[in-house]
């Protein structure tokens, strides 16, 4: 009777839908697999929750109730780890550029010789198999050794921030494959970047260094121990991928704020902190190590080096009558932005499914788009004319050795080809080409075109393959000559050298593609080393981003989404302010008793993936009453280490001798134990286990009758696991269900209650796409 | 006996403490007021939580559950308000610098040519009178018009950004006393800032466009109706600081950044967007603004204009060798930096005792701090020596006009005064000139040093002053001299030039007294427009704000603190994982009934002060049921409306025809209605109120055996004003209090347990507040 009340009351307050609902249509079956990489693996959320039970509050865990000198460790180790990720990082990507400047350097100094010495057909196989040859290196070391590390590594390192971990996303074995395939892939002259593998780079790095190695170094060991969870883990590997962005770009201010605005879910401003000192730190080494290449120790790399365009002069000023063309370049700069979106998600899922097929498809796919980019590097320069050198050149014409501005490929002496300038060059080459200031002559308006069309596809075909290859680098090669294209048609009417156009195109195709804006901002600020470039910088960001996001999603979005990462959003859908909790929560509820039998602890375990349970005491009092959760990683440990009782009594203190608090520790990523890897005999299978010591007595509550919205709130600010549902009366069981983080994704939801579909929102989001997303992106 | 059982379970999840505790000693008498300005408030906690009630839900509320329309109003109106605040920050912050720069400037002109015409006592009495009034003139309208309006605003905003809101810090005569303040305050030569003071009219221009007048303007009205909440509100708020500061040093990413870092206190990337585009409004409508000067149009702005000081030089290189002095300076500044908080917390706190005797005391105070700048800055140059002009200076020497690097002052033709330089100038151009190029050998180190310390301490004395005053540019002109200094003394051990030095000087000192990293990074780039300067600042900053921090806390939560904003901060104590909700939860707890009488409900609301009550349901089951949690402005809705039932049954759907959603609206900042206002019969006293369908159904409650520390993490992230606790059984009464804001404050908690200031925590606190508040900076 109460009951019945209290049903209708709950139902009272959630708000009438447009149509009936059907309730339960289908089982969560959200995907509990992502591509990591190029791999499917399982994938599980990780927990920021305070865990208080009475075991954790009466051991040593936690630094904060120790005393001075856990403190003193817990604070020097983190800072130690902070510069330690930042050194890492920069001798890294130190190390990555000065072998891709002269793999890919002594490849085209080879072949620019042979050229010179009229050997095209030579030159054109030295230069193709090289390519290949690499390819071949970076995907096979990929496939064989680490497949997660595959890909530019930005969607799992920001899934990771979000809470989604994966096996092998931070190993070591990843580390190595994404610098060396990394390496083997930007020297074989594909169109692909090395900021994305950084970045992953940085974050393995500082996965690694919190890990610590092994049990066998002692002192570290148990100094690394006030890590051993989720919550500090997050901070280190949110300063690697700042890290990673700072060493790829030499951009310190602006890798804080890539991962404060792309990567991170969650901030604060003490983190604000600690990620500029490890970039501070990442920028001092690269300098350091620039300054000893200067004496020419480092081969090719000399005055190439790192990706770092200057474009400082003098008249970089700008009037108001530049604007509207550069608005133009903002708009249309916008819709190529989406438009490579939505054609790298085609490409994507077109590679999934050759990927699908085995080792061979994924192994001839990547050889056959070297290949092809051989084919056009090597041919498309054929299309140009030879233009003769310009009277007054800032730089040798045409270029001796490796890198300049008029490549001399096929001509007569005193003629260069501007098309090899762009083609036959590495992706930094081009770039520096392209944004160099007082070379308006240089390009041929064809040429630019040309290659912006072919970089742009080339682009989008590279970043599929099975290597760890990145999207940034082709997006600014693309947008650059895209920019300086706009700068050719609609120069003439601005006072804008065609660099500064270049600039500003990279610019717009970054925000329509990536759809950052802050962070870019400074990024391509610390770049191009030109403070006086920020209002048109910001106003082409601005406005491509606006264009883009009317289209679709950014463009990690995009690839979480095809990855199968249960990404969650910081703010709602509209549906989920028209459904309540008890709509989504899935049943039947298991729990245990406070004192529970092994056998049945072993028996859930076994046929359930569930990874938290409520504790129920049901002898305490005549209605049942929720103790506490109980984690399975916790009650693994238990039944590791046989903490049983013969009778069904509390245990008290004495539980706790048989523990220590390090055995409770979260381990590394990726890393958990099974339940199939514990032996128990039958004996003690009918023994007991005292739940209350290890039970989290405060889990975070919300109740049933609470809208989808609002839980999602609590459960996302404070980075749940699990959220438990309790009723809105006392007179049931304590608990009616767990809220984990697949119910709130869309697509359970809307598998739940198709008619969400045809609803009122449904209708709008599939009729007007645009507007809804024009909302979600402005919200 | 089920009770006793549950207490000694709930207690025994209580850690035990070190010594017993003395339970509530004390009711919770944390401050219930602030200093607003000048002006002893009453606060009041805003409220983020999303309200789930049944009249809400139904009616046109939220643009989420509405319609295509409604979605567009919502979104347009949202970043028109955004375009307007730009603007109006943009317009504002030009009209400040046009008419200080005309004022001040005027100023200068008459007495440098009193000065050539050695009429040196006439020249001094102008210039102190001149000061005088203008100082007057601010401390009078400060303090008759609008007393919020004194100081920098800097700390008001951002507590009101932590949930904070108090009367008038938004109003219309406080953002007018703000700028003419503020004006008439930097004009008088005072050591004082206009960058807080843009900060917060920034703040006022948001807050006032987002109430949007009167109810009068019809459809304007009705389009802001979606922004009539507290989160809206706040996130405008965020956009109207950040274009503050873009406005006051033309720093766009700076202003974004400063706004992110040290004023909000919850951030999502949509609202980093948002921001952007406000600064990027900003910095082009000032860019537009100052070309229209160009042509000479400003009077005396011309040259001099916004703070902007290019240091743009190709010689800015710099090497390792360099680095053992800028970490000299680093850690000399943040010793600085932090002496000049605790001065200034001495100062603020005498100030304060001056300022609470009434008017004139005020009044008197800050003339006769006018009075004592102006003996300095015109008695002080007379004990430098006059310095022969130099052979090859960059500019005329001595100066004609009104800026320049070698200020005439008393000396002979051909010789300049180089204190007078500094002192005798505006610190605008005080700061050109330290921070200028090529001009190592223009100061003598005695004068550079006795500037130093006269700006450091004035700096010091003019902020507390009954006027619209802010920190920022002291800290700089401070800051710089004393760079400068060490340049004198130390640069010749370095390549870099003593221009530099005065950069780093403000870097460190602003580093140091503001605690500020990545934005004060960015601001002193855009500042100096030298993007080379990058790792040696960032270095600098660093240093200075982690020695700073070794002494004491950031200087705009000092000023918090001693004002007694209850600023609710993102980390726990550490005493607060040792005490349990139940610890420190107020009693006796007042409720009402889903369906109340009038009369108590007046009676309750006349005699407390509670701004939410819990809705008990005792007669549908026989155990009483938590309902929900009605507001005390939803109250007095209900009371004003006299939507009153003459007999105790529940309305259903009738109830909302008295009402539309805007009556439950919320008000502007700091503007509430008072139970008192309304006038109820004697009939209507007996008749009663159905309270369900406006009470919120879903409050996020938490278990009384929670620690404080994770009821603080839910309380914090999603931003609540009531934090319901529910008893771990169920027997009892369903709610045992609220939490709210004040129930966190450290103030209340050691008020409650006096014994947690003898225990371990409390023992550290004291006797080694260093190591303590490095945790807690580092953390």
């Amino acid at each position: 009777m109460e009951n019945d009340d209290e049903e209708a009351q709950a139902s009272s307050t959630s708000p009438p839908l447009i149509e009936p609902l059907l309730r339960r249509s289908a089982p969560n079956n959200t995907s509990q697999v992502a591509i990591v990489g190029a791999k499917l693996c399982p994938i599980e959320s990780l927990d920021y929750e305070i865990i208080e039970n009475d075991f954790l509050l009466k051991s040593e865990w936690d630094w904060r109730s120790q005393g001075m000198f856990e403190m003193f460790q817990y604070i020097s180790i983190k800072w130690t780890l902070c510069f330690l990720v930042g050194l890492f990082a920069g001798l890294v990507g130190f190390f990555n550029n000065l072998a891709v400047e002269n793999i890919a350097g002594s490849k085209f100094v080879i072949t620019s010789n042979m050229m010179l010495a009229r050997s095209f057909g030579k030159a054109f196989g030295v230069f193709a198999v090289s390519n290949f040859a690499l390819t071949l290196f970076s995907s096979l070391i990929t496939d064989f050794i680490s497949p997660t590390a595959a890909g530019s590594g930005i969607p799992e390192v920001k899934a990771y921030l979000n809470g989604v971990d994966a096996p092998g996303i931070f190993s070591f074995r990843t580390l190595l494959v994404k610098i060396f395939g990394n390496i083997a892939a930007v020297s074989s002259s594909l169109y692909v970047g090395k900021a994305g593998p950084m970045v992953h780079t940085g974050a393995c790095i500082a996965a690694l260094l919190g890990q610590g190695g092994s049990k066998k170094y002692g002192l570290t060991w148990r100094w690394l121990r006030f890590l051993k969870n989720d919550k500090d883990r997050r901070d280190l590997v949110t300063c690697g991928s700042a890290s990673g962005i700072s060493a790829a770009f030499r951009s310190p201010v602006g890798g804080v704020l890539f991962a404060l605005e792309e990567m991170a879910s969650w901030w604060r401003s003490a983190l604000l902190w600690r990620t500029f000192f490890t970039t501070a730190v990442v920028a001092i080494v690269l300098r350091a190590l620039i300054d000893v290449c200067k004496s020419g120790k480092c081969g090719l790399f000399g005055k190439g080096g790192l990706i770092m365009f200057d474009v400082t002069s003098e008249d970089s000023a700008y009037h108001i009558s530049d604007v509207p063309v550069v608005l133009v370049l903002g708009v249309i700069g916008g819709i190529l932005g989406s438009f490579y979106n939505f054609v790298l998600d085609k490409v994507l899922r077109l590679y999934n499914l050759i990927n699908k097929k085995g080792r061979a498809p994924k192994i001839v796919l990547a050889c056959s788009i070297s290949i092809f980019t051989s084919c056009l590097l090597f041919g498309l320069p054929w299309f140009a004319s030879c233009r003769p050198c310009p009277a007054h050149a800032s730089e040798a014409c045409p270029t001796i050795g490796r890198s300049g501005n008029y490549k001399k490929y096929q001509c007569p002496p005193g003629h260069y080809n501007d098309l090899a300038s762009l083609f036959f060059n590495t992706n930094d080459d081009a770039i520096r080409n392209l944004f160099s200031k007082n070379t308006d002559d240089e390009f041929h308006h064809f040429s630019v075109l040309l290659f912006f069309i072919t970089s742009y596809f080339l682009g989008i075909l590279s970043y599929g393959i099975v290597a760890p290859v990145g999207l940034f680098v082709p997006v600014i090669v693309a947008g650059a000559s895209y920019g300086r294209y706009v700068g050719i048609l609609l120069g003439s009417h601005t006072s804008l050298n065609h660099g500064l156009f270049a600039v500003l195109g990279s610019a717009s195709l970054l925000g329509g593609s990536m759809r950052m804006t802050v962070s870019l901002c400074v990024i391509l600020l610390e770049l191009t080393n030109n403070l006086l470039l920020l209002p048109l910088i910001m106003l082409v960001l601005l406005l491509s981003k606006t264009v883009a996001d009317t289209f679709n999603g950014n463009i990690y979005d995009i690839i979480m989404k095809r990855k199968g990462f249960p990404y969650l959003e910081a703010h709602e859908e509209p549906y989920m302010r028209q459904l309540i909790v008890s709509d989504v929560v899935r049943g039947p509820l298991l729990f245990f008793n406070g004192i529970e039998k092994v056998c049945d602890i072993v028996h859930v375990l076994q046929t359930t993936g569930h990874n938290g349970f409520p504790v129920i005491d049901e002898a305490v009092s005549n209605t049942p009453l929720l103790f506490g959760l109980v984690l399975r990683s916790h009650l693994i440990v238990l039944l590791r280490k046989k903490a049983f009782l013969h009778t069904p009594v509390a245990t008290g203190m004495g539980a706790f001798k048989h523990f220590a608090a390090d055995d409770f520790a979260k381990r590394g990523s990726g890393k958990s134990q099974n339940i199939e890897d514990i032996e128990i005999t039958e004996e003690e299978m009918e023994m007991y286990i005292d739940l209350h010591p290890f039970a989290n007595t405060s889990p975070y509550t919300v109740v049933e009758s609470m809208s989808l919205a609002k839980a999602l709130k609590l459960f996302r600010e404070t980075g749940l696991r699990h959220l438990l549902v309790v009723p809105k009366t006392s007179s049931r069981s304590p608990v009616v269900g767990i809220l984990t983080r697949h119910d709130f994704m869309p697509e359970h939801i809307l598998g739940l209650y198709p008619n969400l579909k045809k609803s009122k929102w449904k209708r709008l989001r599939f009729r007007l796409p645009e507007i809804l997303k024009f909302s979600k992106h402005l919200r």
